[in-house]
């Protein structure tokens, strides 16, 4: 069934196509919008993704979390720590990936943790909308300043380089790259005021020249070690997914990148949490329409209402 | 409970360790030996975990699988494949990571995906045993040539450079490289004579000068996409795995490693087939204790009984 279509650019873009719509609208938050009202419930469960302990406790604290202390909610042996809560009748559920289960005080970051902590999380918590939020380098000649915090637009890989060209096509190599438009969000990044820029992860802290190489194709103004892997978890399980960084360092300054990473990390965490916290407020309230397009296709698209309808492309990009 | 100590080596190495142990015996597979037979039960339940479909069909074909068509196991969105029957009394099931959903004909390679089908594998079908099997390129200059399969003592990262070193000492850095033995079959590669060596894995085909240093860190003699990822995972669930690998290229000769990779994948999965093949033999009918050590020190032990006792430490090495 489709969803209604509120506006020309939503008509345009899909006049034929076929959509699986979630309509369920629960007692406790009915719809606010007399049109449409079939498909519309409103935003119930947000998964917080988080990749460090110092980048999650403020979030704890601003929302009054309580951990999960049975653990029931993970498998034995995973050091994943989920901490939740009501918050302005949002159930939030922040999922930090833990401290390594052998080498004792450090953080599980990285690609394979946040894709792993995904997964699990969106299997357990059907969440409705996931943040994904966590500091990063920031590229200073791309205009990103220590402090800034960014609202991400796209996101890609820039250490999965796979040159396998099969008759003069490239898909493994855009397979590697993964590059993907992340969930449109325009009212919250005006009500806001957030600056919108390209993220481009991979997992090393560093930048080798081939790394940099790839996040200049990316066009990145902000480097991580998690997004795109949960970018890509939440694409297969169809859950929209934004993503909030915070610059702890400049990638291409003059300073030692852990040095300064290290140095700015607990401030900018405190400010990361204030601008979760600024999203989460306008997330509270909000309706959405759901409905995903059946296709096999390399062209995808899912749209979303927040307050308007909005279109979000999730397809690869030539790098 | 501590299982029965067999050998001066096992008595040696734990003498005040706590154990959990499972001593599930099922009927259909009696004990073989008289000692110690309450905490035996054969291995019953093997996992082949693999990466492309090219190295999944040759064996596909060797054991008689067929295809899970409803694909229940898994969630629906995600293009993992799996395969199952039963092969001398011994359930296998091999999971293939699939194509990936938007770029069609391109297998879903690399650690995330190959963390992800480790991860929803486990918890689905709660193997005894994984085997990761796939391709590799091969070092010469450590020995290495077209069509060797080796069997993996260690595995490491090459790609995951965490340079944070707080008072001097460099855990993220640890982390980072994940360095692991593997667990450890003495009887396996003394009866099918094979070539053991260690691997080294990251996220892309070629090799840049920082992978290199990291490779000649890990001391490794093959280089793959997924070994290390999958390694973690079945660690984190406390699965043991072994690592089968076909060395389709070298990444130190003179010929590009795309080219050599495509001209010789067929045969070298095939080959590697036969391999994995004369390892489900010499599994079947193999009796195990497994007992973890409940320890949340940097140091663990595995101790896993295939014919004899075996030790295999779990710990970060210093690269």
């Amino acid at each position: 069934m489709a969803p209604p279509v509120k506006n020309a650019v939503r008509a345009a873009a899909a006049p034929t196509e076929e959509w699986s719509s979630q309509p369920e609208v629960t007692a406790a938050h009915p719809p606010k919008n007399a049109a449409g009202d079939g498909d519309r419930r409103p935003i119930s469960t947000v998964l917080i993704i988080i990749a460090m302990q110092t980048e999650a406790l403020p979030l704890v604290n601003k929302f009054h979390l309580s951990e999960d202390i049975d653990g029931s909610l993970f498998p034995k042996g995973v050091p994943w720590v989920r901490y939740h809560g009501i918050y302005k009748e949002l159930h939030i559920n922040l999922v930090w990936t833990g401290k390594d289960s052998i080498l004792a005080g450090v953080d599980s970051i990285g690609t394979i943790s946040a894709s792993l902590v995904s997964y699990a999380s969106i299997q357990a918590l059907k969440p409705d909308l996931i943040i994904n939020a966590g500091t990063a380098g920031g590229f200073k000649a791309k205009g990103a300043c220590v402090a800034d915090v960014y609202l991400v637009s796209n996101v890609a890989f820039h250490d999965r380089r796979i040159p396998i060209h099969v008759i003069f096509f490239c898909v493994n190599y855009l397979y590697g790259i993964g590059a993907r438009q992340t969930f449109s969000t325009p009212n919250l990044i005006d009500e806001l005021n957030l600056k919108v820029g390209k993220l481009s992860t991979g997992d090393s802290l560093d930048m080798s020249p081939q790394d940099e190489v790839l996040i200049l194709a990316n066009d990145a103004v902000v480097k991580d070690m998690e997004g795109a892997a949960v970018a890509y978890v939440a694409d297969l399980l169809s859950v929209p997914a934004i993503f909030i960084k915070a610059v702890t360092n400049t990638v291409d300054g003059q300073k030692s990148i852990a040095e300064e990473f290290l140095q700015n990390l607990i401030a900018v965490c405190t400010t990361l949490a204030q601008t979760v916290s600024q999203v989460v407020d306008f997330i509270s309230g909000v309706y959405q329409i759901i409905g995903i397009r059946k296709s096999t296709s390399v062209y995808r698209k899912l749209y979303i209402n927040t307050d308007e309808y909005y279109i979000l492309k999730i397809m690869y990009q030539f790098a």
